[in-house]
């Protein structure tokens, strides 16, 4: 059993616990609202976020009925950001099914991405615990400001390692941290627990995040043939080729330049540059970068008692920097 | 001096307060969000939902100094659902000047909107107040329903009054509605209070969404030029035309509907149906439905004592009725 399979046995009935939560608290009005978040919340996601913030409840020692309720607020959240950025991006596919806004038109999937945002929020204030909500709204302007920032430097050459760390941590990480961190306000667990979440959660997101702007770059899925240099044809500069700009030869930096700033470039156009990427040590600089961040995760987890829990969050960890897809 | 400068003389010093607070609130991390949600929050707008609530604050006593930060709330998240409207629609202009899609592109707008949203509930949830948080996201959800509400009908000739009745009020008075209640709250008023100014915003909310559905079929506005029929072209039935098509004769009817299916119809065409549902007294029944609104708006204010604020408040509510644009 690899590491992924063995993750979805222990935590299976969470998972199923979290799929009835997800469809029991939408509350659509119409039949329209349904469809659509039913589009974008049933085709394939993982439950990440949702059941993050699960498990370090129950690291924390919460044994209430509440979670699972409140877990939704984060796949929700995820679900209109998803909404949003696909139409922002025009992306076709989402998860191999045709992306909403091309099924059911920008229009309704902008509102439907509203409608979910104001659901997530509304479940946070059915708890009445302010910092619980607080915490959730500025989550929610965080990852608008990720995303604008990302938008207004789409196709910027001089977009710095800085720069991308800080959107990666808006548009990412800080849903990420925000699901371990309030489950240790929901359990009730002391302020160091609840600090040590949060860390755990902020670098598992942003490891997370690199691995998927890696998996653009990487060879297997040039082999699989899918959507190979999505993130560069739609003018998004990652880790991978900033580091790699930074230490290249001025001819090879040329050259790598005028393909990025090229969104039709050639599939051989971009095997070479992900061979320049790579032969600069982008692709290695940002692998090792996220493992730093794993390892900051796994640190974050150290001072909780030995659990089942504690390891499966460790081996979520340790999955997402192995995951291939 | 006619009854809207004689309110705006009366509230002028309260407007400048909510322009100031609507600049010191927004906390935007970028430039372009400050570019683009200043385009959207200062281009003409009435400010008439932070008004309202800092009226209705006044009028329950309350002498604290957080009225003004907390009525951006209700221009936010107004301004918000502009920029995703006007988006949905496709409108070229809002207020005489280029919709904010149409400067800064389609995927700005939706975030910005999204941050717009995020800010008006993250300054909710600075009360520390659960029911006042309830409230405000409650109100989002509300308003992202209505609107999806009113596009899954879009062009739809068998679109009811009560369909109608039903997306106004989900799309415009739960905000007045909110603002006016939610001020009660703030200031620490009984619940009757509180009910009170519930339902004198919610009844101004309807009537004002009515009139402005009215104004699209006015004469004035036909002279005037402007933008005549847009509600019709983008597909939106109003009241002045559901009620019109109830009540005429068949051959009618059915040219009526022809033209309203046709959203290239000509001026002509326009004048033609305008008359039409005038004659079949669509513009009037339209028009005492705003004014029954209005009645009971005021008659919701009745149990307050006599104050400067309760008059200003009843003028507001005759203004709403008379405005010609």
């Amino acid at each position: 059993m690899d590491l992924k399979q063995r993750i979805l046995a222990l935590v299976s009935d969470d998972l199923d616990d979290i799929e009835k939560a997800l469809t029991d608290n939408l509350h659509p009005n119409l039949e329209l609202v349904s469809r659509v978040a039913n589009h974008i919340l049933f085709s394939g996601g993982k439950r990440l976020r949702p059941l993050l913030m699960v498990l370090s409840a129950r690291l924390c020692g919460y044994n209430g009925d509440y979670d699972k309720t409140f877990s939704v607020i984060f796949e929700y959240l995820h679900a209109a950001t998803l909404l949003h950025d696909d139409l922002v991006d025009d992306a076709s596919l989402r998860r191999g099914v045709p992306a909403a806004h091309t099924v059911f038109g920008n229009e309704t999937a902008v509102l439907v991405g509203d409608f979910l945002l104001a659901r997530g929020l509304s479940i946070a204030a059915d708890t009445s615990e302010p910092r619980i909500i607080k915490i959730i709204s500025e989550i929610t302007e965080n990852m608008s400001q990720g995303e604008i920032h990302q938008l207004d430097r789409k196709g910027k050459l001089d977009l710095s390692e800085s720069e991308y760390m800080d959107i990666i941590r808006s548009k990412t990480a800080v849903l990420f941290q925000g699901a371990c961190r309030i489950s240790a306000i929901l359990a009730g667990a002391s302020p160091e627990k609840e600090s040590h979440l949060a860390r755990y959660g902020y670098h598992l997101g942003m490891a997370f995040q690199m691995v998927d702007d890696l998996l653009d770059y990487s060879f297997d899925s040039i082999k699989l043939g899918k959507n190979v240099g999505a993130d560069l044809r739609e003018g998004k500069l990652t880790l991978p080729v900033i580091n790699a700009l930074t230490k290249a030869r001025a001819d090879d930096r040329e050259l790598m330049q005028s393909i990025i700033q090229n969104p039709g470039f050639t599939e051989k156009e971009f095997a070479w540059l992900t061979e320049k990427i790579a032969n600069y040590g982008g692709i290695r600089y940002a692998r090792e970068t996220a493992s730093n961040h794993i390892k900051n995760a796994c640190k974050a987890l150290a001072s909780f008692p030995s659990s089942p829990t504690k390891d499966i969050l460790g081996d979520i960890a340790t999955y997402a920097l192995e995951r291939k897809h």
